[in-house]
């Protein structure tokens, strides 16, 4: 017989696949005890509500991506490419997941009955800002704090993934080279290194 | 009696009270026939379905939103002011209007469809653009075009958007003073004008 544990673990996965196939909006709990063949009563074992059973969600999507920005910061050693890989990374992840981005990022969340995923989100913005401060420790960027630097980054990013998504690609816009504008971004916040200033004169 | 444009005008006023009172989901040509005493064959003459009518909200709200920048346009020579308040007031409209600003800028509209709406969001860009290349040319600003500084400002806006409304705003993460943040931004963008860079000696 399953344990509790791998039911609920498959009820998770079961709504993951609700959620590619056909949005956050098709998810519910009815529709999850039908496909898995179990009581109304038996889901409702494992998960509260539906917001509940998101929240899992969320949190497995959470340690994903944190999981993914923590392997580039033990990989990369240049401050410039760390950031530029992790800012890459978020944009990445929101493009192709959008529906669990948008969960992730965009819908609100109780902060008291939902109090673990704002330390998730929390987590991973502390992740970003730990690169910065030590791009800002080595004097690489310029007078901003590294608190400012990732709020800004990270806005920049989410909003990045909104416009991706909404269509707003023309290049008249110059939304259609994502990764050019990271760069241009990280140009805004880096410091020119001296020996690529010659170009100036 | 009254002339349909009267009616249709009506009709959008209506559907406007329905966003501001339950969001956007709440909206129904049904409800809106009711509201109205209307048959559904009569609504149905002014907007085919849901999205036209909404379409037609849209439109309205971009042409306040354009209004108002172009006013700002009007009233502020000094090019950094400008873009500081396009980019506030652009920030303020979205908070203010959150429901509004998803339509406008978060939900995929056909672009044969509805192109009106592609042009709208254009000409908002255009605006803001305007201001960086009026910057750029009096060498105001970094060494970016106004095209990709334009395009990285509002991507950092719609994102400030975002995350204000998804309830980012603890201290910790520095989403807690959006002005603040938006002139950090304008920081990176405009070059120190001369007389302010004593400090740094």
């Amino acid at each position: 017989m399953e344990s509790g544990n791998d039911t609920k673990q498959k009820l998770l996965d079961v709504t993951r696949q609700m959620i590619d196939a056909n949005g956050i909006d098709s998810v519910s709990m009815r529709d999850l005890g039908k496909e898995m063949n179990l009581s109304r009563s038996a889901v409702y074992r494992h998960f509260k509500n539906k917001d509940d059973l998101l929240a899992a969600i969320v949190t497995e999507n959470f340690d994903v991506l944190i999981n993914r920005l923590r392997e580039l910061f033990g990989e990369i050693d240049d401050p410039r490419k760390l950031v530029s890989e992790m800012l890459y990374t978020f944009y990445d992840f929101g493009i192709k997941n959008y529906e669990h981005y948008q969960l992730m990022f965009i819908k609100q969340w109780d902060k008291s009955q939902y109090a673990n995923l704002h330390i998730s989100a929390f987590e991973l913005f502390r992740i970003i800002y730990k690169c910065l401060e030590k791009a800002h420790e080595q004097k690489l960027t310029v007078s901003k704090s590294a608190k400012q630097l990732t709020a800004m980054g990270s806005a920049f990013i989410i909003g990045l993934v909104e416009l991706n998504s909404a269509g707003h690609l023309e290049s008249e816009k110059g939304f259609d080279d994502p990764t050019g504008l990271i760069n241009s971004f990280l140009d805004l916040i880096f410091k020119i290194p001296p020996n690529s200033q010659s170009g100036l004169f």
